[in-house]
């Protein structure tokens, strides 16, 4: 499983603020936070960009590109600045993402067919909204898929992300459970292997305390992790989450066990 | 998921000595223990009890009703200590086990009938060994349940163990990714909702220090919930692991998700 960073998030006041003044620096400390923290891929979440917009997305990409090697998410439903972002990494970035949302189908889609990029695509109606039931997902998936494929795209590109809400909501357990039922299905109701993304920190947001988010994380990453997800999209400072990540890999590899293989990963306490 | 304590268990020297000594002090009090941290069943397992059995296993069987009104599983291939245990608690309490191995359909089996009691049936082969892939053990499981029928028992008092096996083993790893398939997939195979139960201190069997069994443990518990399993056999010493099976129960039960739901299952740190 790919832990993909979700730190540099415009909800993180300290990244609002260096993308607000153009400020290297704090952006390439957090991106290397992530990387030591066990990051494969880092996630650019710097919201929806107001004012110049490809200015600051270009700024975001150059900054991380110089800091790290690891693989880019693009992040922003600006699709100004996602091109500017795609045109400053040459395309070498996953671009996330799009959804049957018409201006995402119109503006977002086409970008990854001109830069030749994965693309993240997300179960929910064309208004945002989620579909709770695994079968209504099911139903969004064949949808989004269908808009996907028609516009000559390339399976293989395409990572779906079945949309984890917060348990808070008050369908939230349900629709997670249906989370897992959708991504254990979706290769069998698709006919293809597609690769899935989730972002596990919308399971426990809001203002819990932090062990027991942590708590949440630990028991639900297993639960995807055996569904087959590829990419985990997650918070780095919850060191717990992320050493889970590693053991569940250890588990469901095909390397043969040792205990070596969890060197590092664990220390004495956990 | 019902938390079955494993404590009682002729490999713990305290449990086995007091077997020995038909001392009852010791028993209580690890009884106590597994109740105050979280057990909802005991299994009481003490070997083969080559001598005197029946004297050895009613002891254990009373001494353990005395403490608890927890349920029992009584689990040891001795028939005779076995008819004995179940004589002394009116039969209230829960075979573990059988498998296809003959002694076990012969003399074990036909107790679940005389005493109308829940069973555990293993995936094994009548020689007793293991079913590596999942496919085996699929065909294990329709000869077992059919073994089971045939003598007209009732599928609801039936639950069957897939069989965890020790990680170390050198298809060990491959084995546990089965059991998870085979706990998805028992019910559409049988055509019956059956119950499972798993042991899940058999992972990480062997000398490894116990903050990596634990991580193990916490890692594929969430695998086995998700996958279906209703009774897990475990250490009530692994005090995270415990907690984690709770945590999985909030998230896949049908409750509204509330965090008062997690009170006192997590404490800050974890």
């Amino acid at each position: 499983m790919i832990t993909v960073a979700d730190n540099l998030h415009i909800l993180n006041s300290a990244f609002a603020q260096a993308v607000e003044n153009l400020d290297a620096g704090p952006v390439r400390e957090l991106v290397q936070y992530c990387e030591q923290a066990g990051a494969r891929a880092i996630d650019i979440n710097p919201g929806p960009l107001p004012r110049e917009p490809q200015k600051r997305f270009t700024f975001l990409v150059e900054t991380v590109r110089a800091a790290t090697k690891l693989p880019l998410l693009l992040d922003t439903g600006n699709a100004k600045a996602l091109e500017a972002g795609l045109a400053a990494c040459g395309g070498k970035a996953v671009i996330n993402g799009f959804s049957l949302e018409p201006a995402k189908l119109e503006q977002i889609l086409p970008l990854a067919q001109r830069y030749d990029a994965d693309i993240i695509g997300y179960l929910l109606y064309p208004d945002s909204q989620v579909p709770i039931e695994a079968a209504d997902m099911m139903a969004v998936a064949v949808e989004l898929f269908q808009a996907y494929t028609e516009r000559g795209l390339a399976a293989e590109r395409l990572i779906i992300d079945p949309v984890i809400t917060p348990l808070s909501w008050h369908n939230g357990l349900h629709h997670n459970q249906a989370v897992l039922e959708v991504l254990g299905n979706l290769d069998d109701l698709l006919g293809v292997r597609l690769r899935t993304m989730a972002g596990l920190s919308n399971l426990a947001s809001g203002p819990a305390a932090e062990h027991r988010k942590v708590a949440l994380e630990m028991a639900y990453l297993p639960m995807l992790a055996a569904a087959g997800l590829d990419l985990v999209l997650l918070d780095m400072r919850h060191t717990l989450t992320v050493r889970m990540a590693q053991v569940c890999d250890a588990l469901l590899g095909d390397k043969i066990f040792t205990w070596a293989q969890l060197d590092g990963i664990m220390d004495p306490g956990t």
